[in-house]
């Protein structure tokens, strides 16, 4: 069973049975929920990051761990278009030197929150023999334009993604910088249908949006835009950098749909300018799947997260 | 270095030198935080429980550890007199037979959140080498009195306890009722000066009740409602009774402070009847520290978590 398959179960215990969870906005499987009262209420998620999967702390020390579980949880606000407000941390700390290391881990976190306006508002720490553990929940503000789900994705749609694709296990990983403001403009300029962050690659993620929305997609290998990083892995995995930049995971780049008019007006405008460019991959189409422009299915399908 | 210090270390980086903090109503510190807008808002909270530290997975079973991760997140409202609203269930799952055990822990979980109200709103899964940890943030209500913070006891006020304290290892940690009602009718009914949530030992926590308000307290040794299972645990453990309920921790009753009058009235009514005592333990007075009636200092400190 894969992660989202495991969403599913879950969502489907919830609503049929859970009268709790039927006054959600937004409930389970987008990237946020959305506690009510709408239309503002708060967006709430979640994400957990352990050594030896989602980093190595060896390699990265403390401070970019600590970084990183903040700017997951980041990511997260960032694919509702909304903007960052508190988050809670808990650390699973090993025995020896668990103090040092839980001070580094907030001095990594720190600057980030700074930079976003995010109070540390809680959170516990604790020891044990395992690896370390950093667990962080994160609230936000609705976007005055909605909450961009991933569901809204209408047929003739474009499809865009923010900056180059693949290769972030180099180094992007530990020092990306998430797309709150990005979003929070392209939402308000443009008008977006839905969006979500890429965190599993394009070939997974925009499933998601496709699966949400009950639509499939055309997307045009000439326009994936492939990273730097994704081309030197290449050169040396076997793969073409299309197959980094398509299934490698951990972009944290914005993957998002909008009406065409608006897309070909974003598209002219580069928001961003040169350092960030907004980039048409594909349209929305009606018949589900995923396939390339000549008709072949696309067949990455970037990682997905078993549960065995 | 123990816990509390860090978290002392923590709130001072963030109060002096980090703007997002100084927005909180209250931060740090606290059973949980509450976000603005005040004086509703948000309360906030997390809790990360590990296998091997706070349960024990071969014996306890998925189920009941589940039921445990809410418990104790549910046990951080009652302490401010909340009420809980959602929470988010982040887990770190052994690779092999992970997809059972989180379905598990979910089915142990939601009929002590549907009891309570409490939506799952959102969560995170994955997968690892090492141990299951199951980390819980939850969100509540404020109380329509406000809520019911660590640093208000006063001089002269009683200092109560719900229930029977001690040996909570063996069987209570894992099937505990939150005192969320409980909580809410004391500070309709009777209007609480301070509390936490018993989850140290009374020796330990008292003692934060007592910083965060700047008194003292004295307490009487006759008047410590001591559990069945401290008295079981004393005949094997070289140990007396009362040491089991002033240091075992993890009973999760609540203690608090109220004014005398209100104190008598509260004792006299007992709310909940026989099968939920409260009993008055001493009194808070001007001068700091924690001492018996007979002056002598409790050297009881509970449990305190050492990070090395």
């Amino acid at each position: 069973m894969a992660e989202f398959e495991f969403i599913d179960w879950l969502a489907a215990e919830l609503t049929a049975k859970h009268p709790p969870n039927r006054v959600l906005t937004i409930g389970l499987g987008d990237d946020t929920a959305l506690l009510p009262p709408a239309p503002h209420g708060t967006l709430l998620a979640a994400d957990m990051i352990m050594d030896g999967v989602h980093f190595d702390l060896k390699k990265s020390g403390p401070q970019l761990a600590g970084r990183k579980a903040l700017a997951v949880n980041l990511s997260d606000i960032a694919a509702m278009a909304g903007t960052p407000t508190n988050v809670t941390v808990c650390l699973a700390l090993p025995r020896i030197g668990g103090e040092q290391l839980a001070k580094e881990i907030m001095r990594g976190m720190l600057p980030l929150a700074e930079q976003f306006g995010v109070a540390i508002a809680g959170g516990d720490t604790n020891s044990w023999n395992g690896p370390l553990v950093i667990s962080v929940t994160i609230t936000g503000t609705p976007h005055e334009h909605g909450s961009v789900q991933r569901g809204g994705a209408k047929v003739g749609d474009w499809i865009c993604v923010t900056g180059d694709l693949g290769g972030s296990i180099t180094a992007k990983h530990l020092n990306f910088i998430p797309r709150i403001d990005e979003a929070k403009t392209l939402h308000r300029q443009f008008g977006l249908t839905s969006m979500l962050d890429l965190s599993d690659g394009l070939g997974s993620d925009l499933r998601h949006i496709l699966r949400a929305s009950g639509v499939g997609a055309t997307i045009n290998k000439a326009t994936i835009p492939i990273s730097a990083a994704a081309m030197d892995k290449a050169k040396q995995s076997g793969k073409t950098a299309l197959d980094h930049a398509l299934s490698d995971g951990e972009d944290f780049e914005l993957c998002f749909t909008l009406p065409p008019a608006a897309g070909a007006a974003l598209i002219q405008a580069q928001p961003f300018g040169p350092s960030l460019g907004v980039h048409k991959i594909g349209e929305i189409m009606q018949a589900t799947g995923l396939y390339w422009e000549d008709g072949t299915p696309v067949t990455a399908t970037g990682y997905i997260h078993q549960m065995k």
